[in-house]
């Protein structure tokens, strides 16, 4: 089994998508994981527009966070959401297919800070997010079967 | 028909809540609209679940936004929401019945900043959110319905 | 010596704003502390303004920061700012005085959330700010001073 | 004189910089300006530092606010901060030089979202920032003087 780095990001989202119900429960397509990053996608549906007829902002958040989710815990390392910043920047309908894509900015100790950006089919910026990640205990694959033995480098002392 | 502030909230909100999908989808119950303010309940169910056995934070989100949307929209004025931060505090779980409770901060020219917070079944705080409201064209009663021919005084020259 | 937990705010702060050069540079006036809360005023300089003839907005997020901070402090554990987040309401000119005052809304772990309000001397709300904190090693006044032999309740497996 | 868009977002850089008495008073540099882009650097002074015996984490939002103001103003239409956001990664100490790069990331009607990255002179990332503008009346350079009768792209009806 390969347990370079992309390996294990990609085992990881394996693991997390198959608990995943929130994510397939929305239609959500995982599109890529590697290291520190991820793009998912999801179509716009009318269960999702609000009383002003467009997608609730709450769905373009949702999209964004499982991006983050996907993206933090990459390195096998178990990671929450501690917080999130979202700007609306444009509308989304029911039908548009939104593109999330996150990436790592920072990560030490036991915090990590993610950006994500929100696309529309036709490439427009819908949202931009911004999330912040704490480590918890626990690791996805197990270190023996990682063939590393490694202790976590990202479990320090930090804030 | 009364035209009070109150009167024309609950208005507006049953009006809002008829065409909000989503909301609705997810089980929300609206149980109280006031002037710049409203409090929504929703149950965690399992499609709400993420890989961490846990409510995913998006779904908090959905529901301090809801609350948030249906505060600002509150004085009649049609508004959006322009950003928002959320901060995760503890954890829920399948079954949990989740309260957000928004209450107007300030509202000048076309925005507004609204805080809500978000409880369990047991009064434990689970999350704090900070939304940021931008009004748009249209109103949800027509002022010839409320008995009011007044400009909207929230459509000022700010930013 | 009284060793209440207001007592031990107030000595806390007397000991931070000894070496708080910044907060003392700025000409702020540390008006209360207690357990949790803090309130600073600040007169605004003319070194303060920025190019439109205002208060640069990052002043007055300096004196909400500094509020938050002895109110994150308030408790006897160190604690520093992870992250924060203001909203820039109404603009405020040379000579205003501006009055911070900061609440603590959640503790738990190694992890606080405070808000802080900014009004000018009209009582006029001109920011709003939420500031996450995260405890670091290390208290004001020795446990032994406290008459206290507890461990820190606030040092938990958080955030 | 050249009127494209670098040459106005220098110009106006100038004459924003010569008004900025609080950028000036802190002992910032200005380093560079494009339309969208700015970095200033700024050396931590004592009387940056605060009880911790580190540069308060205001003096870093006050880098990146300054540098986010350079660039939102950069295409010579006036803006205002209205709310920012900021994560604190690293600490800084008494002289270390930090430099702030703002970028722009979205700018539609009144509203831009700029994205600041602050590093010291190791390069290590220190703070992330976030703030959105929203425009105001005015120009700094007159239309006539840039030889463009153009009505300002970026007034918009937008939020």
């Amino acid at each position: 089994m390969s347990t370079g780095p992309l390996a294990i990001a990609q085992e990881v989202a394996r693991l997390m998508w198959a608990d995943d119900r929130a994510s397939q429960a929305l239609g959500m397509q995982l599109l890529e994981v590697r290291p520190g990053y991820a793009r998912i996608s999801m179509t716009v549906r009318r269960d999702m527009t609000n009383g002003h007829g467009m997608c609730h902002g709450g769905f373009m958040f949702l999209l964004a966070d499982s991006t983050f989710a996907f993206a933090c815990n990459s390195h096998n390392q178990k990671a929450v959401a501690a917080s999130a910043e979202i700007h609306f920047l444009a509308p989304a309908h029911e039908g548009d297919v939104l593109t999330a894509e996150g990436q790592e900015q920072h990560l030490a100790g036991r915090s990590g800070v993610y950006d994500t950006r929100v696309t529309d089919q036709n490439g427009k910026l819908v949202a931009l997010f911004r999330g912040k990640s704490a480590t918890i205990k626990g690791q996805f694959i197990e270190a023996s079967a990682t063939g590393h033995s490694q202790s976590n480098p990202h479990h320090g002392d930090g804030p």
